[in-house]
């Protein structure tokens, strides 16, 4: 496998955008992307879009990636289209760096674009929903409706049946997880807001950020309750947005900026069965990841994670190795992970502020990532950073993430 | 890049089975495939799964791979879901290639899946009409509904809306296209017919096709019209299917089988804007696969294409060089195509007869190939071939496919 940079990057602010389509967002990121490699789009030799709930939420299936990119004048190459839940995006771009890293093509164009806001929220929950399996899912639905028929909470997760629903079943699960934690570990709930107070802090600095709010401690914790322990501002929101990310040989890449990126891994798995006390398949991704770059936690100078809610940011800590097992609320109380501190985390202000239009993650963690590296992050800039990470997990079967993407990058 | 080799392929039957979830046909497919294979799950290392439609038809999108391939125990592996319209699982078998081309992986599993079939038929013409842009495809309605509001049908195709539709806008061109090739190059619709013909009667001789008939060139002239001059008969029918593909570096395959059929080409490509007079989309990912395997025209002994409908046969025999430009009547009328002549096409009936589940579609043509060079055609089979071809199209963006896959195989 040859050696591949990212040459340029390029993203949408991340927000409510109902008179915005997916062409104009694409273009804008596309663009963005082209112009900070300092290249045009007929330099491109293949494309690919990563995209979860346009079928469900514009009726768009089957050619999302051709319909938004010829629309901008790019063709006549291969378009693919991938999906993987939230992390579609990261899953383009793992094999636009398959595709150069193969030494098939030179350059390459990776793509995340969604538009979950829809004037019938039901959709956008419908389409979130489609990240489960759904037959399951329909099942679980109609087990509680024989059982608790009074409409009681239960303690399980109760999947969402995308029709009249007003929150994501993924918030469920992550409620029972921060429990779990909490109990197994003695992590408290402020611990969980302090992420998500840095996290907001974080989105402050960033101009593509949805929320640009700074919080106290106080604000987040008395945010209206989503699902014990988690409020509101400890979850990510619905968004709309697009990143695009241009990929090119090393060796070509000199042709087009003193300042690459190099891709050290590109690791994307799923979950699977395995037995009790084997690593789960965030640590097994990551462990790959780390040997593939040849680096370790400890190398990190600049992290972009999955924290679709605050807990999932202070376990990953554990799983990435930044600390002990049980020791992520330790890290977050010590302010570790602030974009000052040892090791920044989220500097974007993460899935949390910055936003979850979820196909357009993956990429929009890669732009920042790049951008940081590239010492052009403004208010937020790291000191010097020179190995960056990105985690991006997606959809949930059989209590195990879908899918799972571990970048790890270096100037 | 290694060469690479399929080392087992597997598929259901095609039809209407609205009592069989997309899991279990997968599980047959997949099942088969292992089986001819002579391995089983545990040595996969990494699954592609095409499915243009599921998201419309189920509510099943963001991963779709992972709900149907954890259902069976395959698991813990990269999972990766394409779309690329009808050319979705010839994108997921390149996507494949790839992976074990570019030495990531060794082995690795393509599957296409599709259920079109719905007990509402118009979720079935939506998902098909996704297979467009969407957005055009209103804007069309909206300007003839303006125009001819007196329900009239106009010359040109309007794109169905998805909601009331009884057949699918694709018809629509491909009606146009035959029309265009009848006046330019006298083109008759009894040629069109015997094509029909031709591949019903492949299809009656493969236990796998949907349509099992022989119809005689009275019965398809007179079958219901469509389009003019397209009728029923010559069209491809809704579908439900599953088929994959295991894949395995040449070097490899050796302990797996000693009948490997190897990959020569696997080529996939997008419309884009051209000048008049310059090769199209087709022929040119054509000329580019020949030029990969270092075969021409003359050296095919069996060709699975994409006829979505009769006229697309016709003319794919001149994309593919298989005669001149305005001469595909011909090589039908000299039944040049029929399984024991000279350049057997669509030996296993076609998209028109053995059926078109979408997705399912571009691993099905590979099956088929794969079954051919092998031998292993039963009353079909074709005489000692030893280079086979498939062209697998999909979608359409101003004017082009989106997506085009042609892979050439070798024994």
């Amino acid at each position: 496998m040859r050696d591949v940079a990212v040459i340029g990057a390029g993203m949408t602010r991340f927000g409510k955008f109902l008179d915005r389509s997916m062409k104009e967002i694409t273009r804008e990121a596309v663009d963005g992307a082209l112009s900070s490699a300092g290249t045009d789009k007929s330099k491109l030799e293949v494309a690919i879009v990563g995209n979860a709930a346009a079928g469900l939420i514009t009726g768009q299936e089957c050619i999302r990636g051709q319909v938004v990119l010829r629309e901008m004048g790019i063709g006549g190459i291969p378009i693919i289209n991938t999906e993987n839940a939230c992390a579609s995006s990261s899953t383009a771009f793992h094999m636009a760096w398959l595709y150069v890293a193969s030494g098939m093509y030179d350059i390459a164009l990776a793509v995340g674009v969604e538009k979950l806001y829809h004037e019938d929220k039901r959709k956008s929950f419908a389409a979130i929903g489609a990240a489960v399996d759904v037959e399951w899912a329909q099942e679980m639905q109609a087990a509680v409706a024989t059982t608790k028929g009074n409409g009681e909470r239960t303690d399980q997760p109760v999947p969402a049946s995308g029709a009249g629903e007003k929150r994501s079943m993924f918030m469920d699960f992550y409620a029972a997880f921060a429990r779990q934690h909490m109990q197994r570990y003695g992590t408290t709930v402020e611990q969980f807001a302090r992420i998500a107070v840095k996290n907001h802090y974080h989105g402050s600095l960033n101009p593509h950020a949805q929320y640009r709010e700074v919080y106290t401690l106080e604000d987040i914790l008395t945010s209206p309750p989503v699902a014990e322990p988690l409020t509101r501002l400890m979850c990510s929101p619905i968004g709309d947005g697009a990143a695009a990310a241009i990929l090119c040989s090393a060796e070509k890449a000199k042709q087009f900026t003193t300042k690459p990126v190099h891709i050290l891994a590109s690791c994307v798995s799923s979950g699977g069965d395995h037995e009790p006390g084997e690593p789960g398949l965030t640590e097994r991704v990551v462990q790959q990841a780390y040997k593939q770059a040849g680096v370790g936690p400890e190398d990190l100078n600049v992290i972009e994670l999955h924290d679709a809610s605050a807990p999932a940011e202070l376990v990953l800590y554990e799983e990435l190795g930044l600390c002990g097992p049980g020791e992520g609320g330790k890290l977050i109380d010590a302010r570790a992970t602030y974009f000052d501190g040892p090791m920044p985390v989220n500097t974007s202000g993460g899935l949390i502020s910055k936003g979850h239009p979820i196909g357009a993650t993956g990429v929009a963690q890669i732009y920042e990532v790049f951008t940081q590296l590239r010492g052009e992050a403004g208010e937020r800039q790291v000191a010097n950073p020179r190995i960056g990470l990105t985690e991006n997990g997606g959809g949930m079967v059989k209590g195990e993430a879908a899918a799972l993407a571990v970048h790890v990058f270096s100037v």
